[in-house]
């Protein structure tokens, strides 16, 4: 089965990706921090119970585990492709996951909060993966008594998540706005209107790929849709200013950026051994040079999910061996020379 | 007709050629300080006359010219091929060049010397080149009165070049000694036994493309047959040192090594637009590679050739017009992309 993120849908030349995530508590179970390793234990069973047998599409059923039965590769690989959060991953207790086949619904059980539902989808369509976290959401809880104030909304762990304990986030990729050295006045200036850019994959300052995530940092006192609606307003101008800074680069810096990209595509073909933060670096190019029509590929190849694949956990994981960052980076190149070699039509 | 460094002959993997000098005046003309413009004229005349349909072998007569004829792109192309020196081909007085087809023979005329007689072959034989200078120098001053002292041997303009008016040198690849950093202590070492090391294409100092020329200072007080064997010594040690160091560097540093030569071929292979120093740099990468076995071409490629053809005057000659640096920048792009694109084996 495909994975959701090789799924052909929206164009994704600057987001990449849609993402929700709902935090929500049992009122019957004590909050995490202060839940017991007896009760941690009812708790993922209790939920992975539920979801025994259930189909998540009409090919297949629900993955249900104990993330204590993954291996660290296994785990690392599901942090990587942000299936799983790295506390999750790492939590000492009693922890669950719930995942479909195509990994666009996921539910971690024992986080910060008892349950965290998420479902993220390719490109623009936030109201798409909030209506299948919804319909989760209503499978587990329809029956439980849910922590809910009627003043304050649904309770958290944490009180940024109180209200509607939604995150809504999307991935974008944006390279002429990060060339342009113009990621941290925006992150400053979206900050006052409630919304955070991260980067993913490296520091939190600097991104790895040119890859960020923009999500809303209030979830109180407003409901589900104005929270979308004002991501997406942000979002759209976040998109606008990305283009002009696309369109500069390409009117003033052509021949530099076909370079750049032209190289990238030798490197990716021949090199023998790479890192991954270089690899991404790479592929962001390339990324760059199909998205704006300075390459044009004789197969098709998705970047995003290259990006990942090429992440330590996963390609150890493609590796079936666990491996030495020298042998990683050796799989790595020959990996990328597989997928790009004799690929440049023209 | 193929030129001489097109030939096939003796391994070129460290040593790239052999070249002799003869420096030769008349005593019947002021020597070249002192040289009338009308004098210089007669004797440029004087010497191409002499060649005028002279066969320089089977196939085809000596080219003889006066340098005033040439264009600036030809001359300046014939710099970068060592056949003229730049002297010459700035010198406002009347010059002359007499040239064999394959450029294995030329003859300066007026330049710091009334004869500046050159031989030069692939590989490493100086004797060769020598045999042929002198029977070239037997052609012109056969009957003629040459500027010879019987205590000091060939008089010529500079004190250097008096006794044998010999220069005698290699073309040497040392990317072992460069790598290491050992090319300035040994240009110091070996001054102290006469013998002079001069980076090709680029400042005196430092190379461009790891090639070097080694060449006898001295040639008074010795006998043509002594320089060329004291020569030969040096070159010996060279050679082993050379030999040592790129064992020592493929012993301990084959993973960079090979990565940085298969970027080189990437890179080659792909670019848009490069500078001659960049190409020769990647070149040097790429003759490295063949010649220790880290890669494997499909096709008989001389990196020599091609190091002397992405010369500024040589490439604009292959254009067929005058050209910018952009320009040219992207034309030897293309010629790199023609000759590695799809040229490596396995």
């Amino acid at each position: 089965m495909l994975k959701w993120y090789e799924e052909k849908s929206l164009p994704t030349d600057i987001i990449i990706s849609s993402r929700v995530r709902l935090a929500r508590n049992f009122s019957d179970y004590p909050f995490a921090a202060k839940l017991s390793d007896e009760k941690a234990k009812d708790l993922v069973r209790e939920i992975t119970d539920k979801f025994m047998g259930k189909k998540a599409n009409e090919e297949s059923e629900y993955f249900c585990c104990n993330l204590s039965n993954l291996s660290e590769v296994d785990k690392n690989a599901m942090v990587e492709r942000h299936i799983v959060s790295p506390l999750l991953a790492d939590k000492k207790q009693e922890t669950g996951l719930i995942l479909s086949d195509d990994e666009s619904v996921s539910v971690m059980i024992n986080e910060e909060d008892h349950l965290r539902i998420q479902s993220v989808t390719t490109g623009m369509d936030l109201e798409k993966v909030l209506k299948k976290a919804n319909e989760i959401d209503d499978y587990i809880t329809g029956n439980s008594h849910i922590a809910f104030d009627e003043k304050y909304g649904y309770l958290t762990s944490c009180p940024t998540n109180v209200g509607t304990g939604l995150r809504a986030s999307y991935m974008c990729y944006l390279p002429g706005l990060s060339v342009a050295g113009l990621i941290s006045s925006l992150t400053e200036e979206l900050a006052r209107y409630g919304v955070a850019i991260r980067g993913i994959y490296g520091e939190d300052s600097k991104s790895i790929g040119n890859l960020y995530q923009l999500s809303n940092e209030k979830t109180l006192g407003k409901t589900e849709s104005d929270i979308l609606e004002h991501l997406n307003e942000i979002m759209d101008q976040v998109i606008r200013q990305e283009r002009k800074r696309r369109e500069y680069l390409i009117t003033n810096n052509y021949n530099e950026l076909e370079e750049q990209i032209y190289r990238a595509y030798g490197v990716l073909s021949y090199t023998k051994q790479i890192t991954s933060n270089e690899c991404m670096s790479l592929l962001s190019d390339i990324k760059f040079g199909i998205d704006q029509g300075f390459i044009n590929l004789n197969k098709e190849l998705n970047i995003f999910k290259l990006m990942m694949d090429i992440q330590p956990a996963n390609l150890q994981y493609k590796m079936g061996k666990s491996a030495g960052n020298s042998l990683r980076n050796r799989y790595r190149a020959e990996y990328m020379n597989q997928c790009f070699k004799n690929a440049l039509n023209g």
